[in-house]
């Protein structure tokens, strides 16, 4: 009863929507200029499965101070989630490593534990919430709040991280207070910290005057 | 005591928001790039009435295996909802016609019956929600969620699709699933479904493999 | 190979997502408190396909001085709608029948021509977008935006329209300016209307002062 | 123990996001196409502290007919706010002034009294919300409703206002319904405004016909 | 200079907007009613640190026909992630094992391969795009788009799932189609497949008819 | 030709959406439970003008350390304000006042200059951006992003605060990091700041360990 007939008969009747369907999803053209909403597309017809796939999602380098390694699959390194309102990193930790405080504007983070022992924890004006975290443990960030974490165990530590917004800008707090060109007294005056402090801090994170 | 200088008042009072105007609506530059939120906006001053009304909401063709026919207003059709969140179809149903499983992600859809009998149903994990609809009837069928209509009367059967995108793709199950290059052994392993049976549908949707 | 002891399995596996399932949709409970996001849902156990269906889409009484008729499906007449963003009203004009200036805060229209000929159009600081539409037109009336239609053919009118809000209150214009107790002064300094003119149309909706 | 080789290693550890961060916001390019999101962004290396400050927040010439400035801090005069959802403008008014009946499609508007004392009120179907208002008030118009404000006071007054979108375009309801060339008898039909008083009004506004 | 007059001061500065400061987080309170922006608060002085944590994301029991175990950390498991639109599943898949095909409305998922090897895939309209996973690669698969997963590799396989929504339900195609008492004659119609594959399916998924 | 009657039909037009018209806004209840879309709404029937208004916008004491004073007009005092997306608060600085490092969570902050000189200014990974401000400058302050303002005058400064929630909570950065109970080596840790640094700041907010 069906035949080719139908194939043909299929196409026409989608036609109208086959090039709308591009925006099932919307492949970052990360050349072009972004908006509010993300960046342009790409013509639907230049997407591979490859636009749908990151594959550096592996341990990262923590050879560094904080004994860390942050790995990133957001919208600038895996251009298929944007718009689509989530994305990842990839978190290890060696001994005695930490993530210092900091923030996602906009971005609520998932930290879920692979291995070791993490310290975790977010601070509001109505106190901190802390908790030791381990294998079979996943804990949630709200949105734009401060968090930090610390391998509280006697062995590396790693963690799979989850954002629900394909961009989670990461302020980092040191950065942000002492990386800058900013007049200590005026960083003094406006954190409270002693001048002192500052002026100590601020050569470490790049920081002058 | 107010007179022609009141015209020059008020058009000065509102040149700063003149242009922002263009925000009110945003007719859709289909030759230009997409981005998650829709399409770039035509310039403000080549829009006239006629980008806000669509003329082609007419009966379709009904004359192909489904006795069906969709009349779509979506984006790409109708420019002016761009950027509005809803659009429209036209349905028209021979006798014995069906529209099979399908669905559309994101978007929710009104089914208006406007003539003859129309079983609609949509499934989901607690059940499937199905009923005989007549002229006067209107149903709902909750973003995402498959759904199927079929002409349960004895002439032919008309509807208004309404829809809360401007851009609700189509996602036909049939089409998906057997018009494709997929190896037919990891259709049934994903489906369930018998090898022959895939088999036996893939070349009527223009399928290989 | 598979066999009952599926069924068990697959209802464990859904288990866990059985009864979050009601999110896929949220029948108001008209009796509860409304909130910003809309009525609360009434418990999923108690849902049936009648939730998902309104049945009283007719043909109005337009034995009325405006000769039109508004029948609502909104989420008040229609729980099912009820966080979906998406509802339906049916429109019947006699001959010379209006709907005067109105518009709808935050919700889009769309106007789709079942019978006769209507003019219709909006109005904007920029200019009044309006067209003389027929059976086959759709027309979109862009969310807050002063709007109105007339039939202007000969016979009787009808139209289907769609809006972008599952409660897209009407602010009609004469009941917003003259249908309250306002001192006739207070309305005429901010319309600029005539002091007299005002006081002819308040008994009309109802105004007094 | 830590060193200038920290800041490498923190610039490193943020190299991945610090492009990314544009989009903590997001100038608006006011030269470029606009989108249902809002207009693209600057280029982030082009950005300079100046493009977050608006610097002409004065009062305006309140010599006209409506003894009123209206000074507008929106996304066209402060392309910092592109995407952020909100904007300002200052309003002054000499004795007798008035801003007539208007509304915003889509923003709410809060009114923050500095100086003098204003009657304000908005309008819905229900009825009238009007206050007699002083410095130290605050009154909130809630989206796409119609409202106004008067000078009831003595001397001039003065008020802040702040709207929950970038881009709050005004319909300015006069300008609406009489500049424009639509035909007197269509304006009177769609208000139930007599035919003479429409004919007054159109020539103050710069409507034809 | 300061002393502890400043803990009083801060406290007072700070009153206002203590108790708002529930919106920061919206624990789910899940024998409330639910909304369509989800469950209603717990009472912000009854949360602790647990309701952030989720402790049981740990390998469920593969022993089932799928050889998979799907172990979710969802609003209904993990009030804490209540309102903020994300949340989390492990998958674990033995030998053979696959997920079938099924959706998530309105929800984008992440599969971050963490053991053996996947071959996913979701399909549009315009074609599918699958993929073999290993361990290191991230696969997006846009929100409502019908997709699958099958362990390709020679031993367990395992991944954690990210989803941007909280409660990203399942509709899982043979539950949908076979799972419920539907006449086998439309579910074939509807679906285009033969009625004795589906009255061969139904039982397997608990249907009758 | 119009009177009386059309009262009545008018009213019986708008019957079914008259109820609904509580979702033009929705003033808080809050007693009630809270959501994460906001308050729920006080029964329509008991607002009045009076819940759009908050009458409390005046200076505040700056007897204090930091020598300011912020009076604010959120959901929690102004409960007009609930699901609007937006709230303001007055600033009064004194000599040498300053109101230190913090952040809004998912609220942008613009700042309407009043009075005297402030200089302002937020800092992002890729730089601070600071200004000093004076009578009619506005500054915009984009959301989640860490912020403080320094009065820099000679006298004393004011200015209005505009943000794009209806519950801006405030993160203020010393309450966070020292008034609470965490050990102070942690704080250390996650801070970089010296151990001494924290137990000295500790009991100024109140916080032990």
């Amino acid at each position: 009863m069906m035949n080719m007939f139908h194939i043909l008969f299929l196409f026409t009747l989608l036609s109208s929507t086959s090039y709308a369907s591009v925006n099932d999803f919307c492949i970052a053209d990360l050349k072009g200029p972004n908006s509010p909403s993300g960046y342009q597309c790409k013509p639907p017809n230049t997407v591979t499965v490859d636009d749908f796939v990151f594959s550096g999602f592996v341990a990262g380098n923590i050879t560094n101070p904080f004994n860390i390694a942050l790995t990133p699959a957001f919208v600038t390194e895996f251009p298929g989630v944007n718009g689509l309102g989530i994305s990842a990193a990839r978190l290890d930790m060696g001994v005695g490593g930490s993530v210092p405080m900091h923030s996602h504007p906009g971005a609520t983070e998932l930290l879920i534990m692979a291995k070791g022992k993490i310290t975790a924890g977010f601070i509001t004006p109505s106190g901190p919430y802390v908790k030791k975290l381990k294998p079979g443990d996943v804990m949630v960030f709200p949105q734009g709040l401060m968090h930090f974490q610390v391998n509280s165990g006697k062995g590396k530590a790693s963690a799979v991280l989850a954002f629900s917004s394909e961009n989670p800008s990461a302020q980092l707090l040191d950065l942000l207070l002492f990386g800058n060109s900013l007049p200590s007294e005026l960083v003094a005056q406006t954190t409270l910290l002693d001048v002192a402090q500052v002026k100590k801090l601020k050569p470490l994170f790049g920081g002058r005057g």
